[in-house]
């Protein structure tokens, strides 16, 4: 059912930057509503590669993609954001002073001002051109490894050349019954440290195989399992690979969508941005974290987090027009 | 013995930020020295509130400011920065294009850039005029409490009326014997729940007393250990607390010392830095932290670490002339 809202800050994007963004507007006493066009939270931390490392966090010398997003949770509890999931910011308009925004399932939300958190905007797997692939699908073909152990003891097509392709061979090889990692060319784009690693397993045991040049050609199988990828070489010359899983890794696709229409500055798909104050073009649209731009922009998490606190502090007088910022420190206020 | 050293960049200050600084560029493959007028590393974190929460370092709930540090020390582990402590940077001048800066202990190190990431600059406690003052300093009278432990089954005095005072009063009150907080008005500068708190502790219980007006008169002991200090109201009434311990909490004076001298631009005491580059207005100088101002600053340790960021990305052109930098996720990359 679509219902209309009010609150102070609508934040777009439900990633790392989007989360902390709730975090900074609360210290700073506003309440906020969370859109986001993926089911979960967490964005591409979470959907991408929860179990994948990050090292350049502050303070956290190696902390999980996944973990990093159930502290950043954990943090903004206090301030019990609303969350709109599976659903994208569709568009935002002016009203008076304030700003509308609408969403993809009818809902509309009306704030004194928006943080554009979205990252590379609403983003999806680039899809092998095979016919019946939403046969498999979810259930046997996968463009993301969320949990490792669903791997376990399974026969798996790896498509791709890149650190996914690569990374996910070399550590399922250790609990997967076969793996078989197809690629287009002799090459591999990514670490050289782990295609090294990958070619040594494939030398010295027979859980990898990588065959290359080949590429995808058919599925087979049954009400949704796999058993069976083609694949074919440049010759034509095919072969079918014995396995239940295939793990297709062509790279993202990503597009910042009805973002465009919304009358913002933008400059090669990302908006542009006063470097001090993370507010667009339009007064009252804030922009923090990857989708944001301004002269030597770094794209690190960090630099969200910190363009985030910028858009909260820039906010404040919007929401609590006439009333002084008392800058605190949290050791001395604490969370609400 | 004083020695010469050449590195890619001096660090001035080993708080948080200045040790982010190490991270950052460790992560560029550049070596850093770090210089600091403290006798170990972590700044204020470590010296004034180790035991006392942050709440808005992202990915972290809640961690103790000395823990913040220790996990900034191994983060910064595999970049095997060299320390320079207990002595201050005395000159930085420019040598060509590298930087030679020398520090209060005689050590000449000559770096293609230098971070200040001074915070306050140099700091110390205020101290209360009292003659012998000097004589009970690190045995009985602490102007910061290191470890809450110290003071299990002490008689002690708490001078002040802000946030320490007021906190460690209340603190304290679970593990000492007797607790008089002494301060020179009726009303506390401090976040008022604490104060309600302590007022409650004090009707409730004898552990705690609250004497206002008062004022510190004298010190009474010998060898260093205090037996009582003597306290005297407005009218010069007089009374002496039977007390072993005197913890000052009269707040901090810091002073930039030496910075003021370095030709950088200065704004109340403050160095200006481009916000997108963290440099000043001298080439190769770059500032980061609560001492680096331009317009909208915030004055968080995000934001500190976010600009040393900056600057390290700013300084890699310097230290690898002609060399692209490839900006890679530390996902992929992961650390030397």
């Amino acid at each position: 059912m679509a219902n209309t809202y009010e609150t102070d800050v609508v934040v777009i994007g439900a990633g790392p930057v989007g989360l902390f963004s709730v975090f900074e507007c609360g210290m700073l006493g506003m309440s906020c509503h969370v859109i986001d066009s993926l089911e979960s939270i967490g964005g591409q931390c979470m959907a991408l590669y929860p179990e994948k490392p990050i090292y350049d966090i502050p303070a956290h010398p190696s902390i999980l993609a996944g973990n990093l997003i159930e502290n950043l949770v954990e943090q903004i509890e206090p301030f019990n954001p609303i969350y709109h999931l599976n659903q994208q910011a569709a568009s935002v308009t002016s009203k008076g002073e304030d700003w509308h925004v609408t969403t993809s399932a009818g809902h509309e939300i009306t704030a004194k001002a928006v943080i554009i958190a979205a990252g590379a905007g609403a983003f999806g797997p680039n899809k092998p051109p095979l016919e019946n692939l939403a046969d498999f699908e979810g259930s046997s073909v996968f463009y993301m490894v969320r949990k490792r152990d669903d791997f376990k003891g399974k026969k798996i097509v790896i498509a791709g050349g890149g650190d996914s392709a690569v990374d996910w061979a070399v550590s399922l090889s250790d609990i997967a019954e076969k793996i078989y990692v197809v690629h287009r060319r002799d090459k591999f784009r990514a670490a050289p440290e782990t295609v090294r690693q990958m070619h040594e397993i494939a030398e010295n045991s027979d859980v990898l195989e990588v065959l290359t040049p080949y590429q995808l050609r058919a599925l087979h199988g049954e009400n949704g399992q796999l058993n069976a990828v083609e694949i074919a070489d440049f010759d034509g010359e095919t072969q079918k690979l014995d396995a239940s899983v295939l793990l297709s890794f062509f790279g993202l696709a990503s597009k910042i969508g009805p973002i465009e229409d919304w009358g913002l500055e933008l400059q090669q798909k990302h908006i542009v941005t006063d470097p001090t104050t993370a507010e667009t073009n339009q007064s009252g649209i804030y922009a923090a974290g990857d989708i944001a731009v301004y002269p030597n922009k770094l794209k690190l998490i960090l630099t969200g987090f910190s363009e985030a606190a910028m858009a909260a502090h820039a906010i404040h007088p919007r929401v609590f027009p006439g009333q002084e910022l008392h800058f605190e420190y949290s050791t001395t206020k604490g969370v609400p």
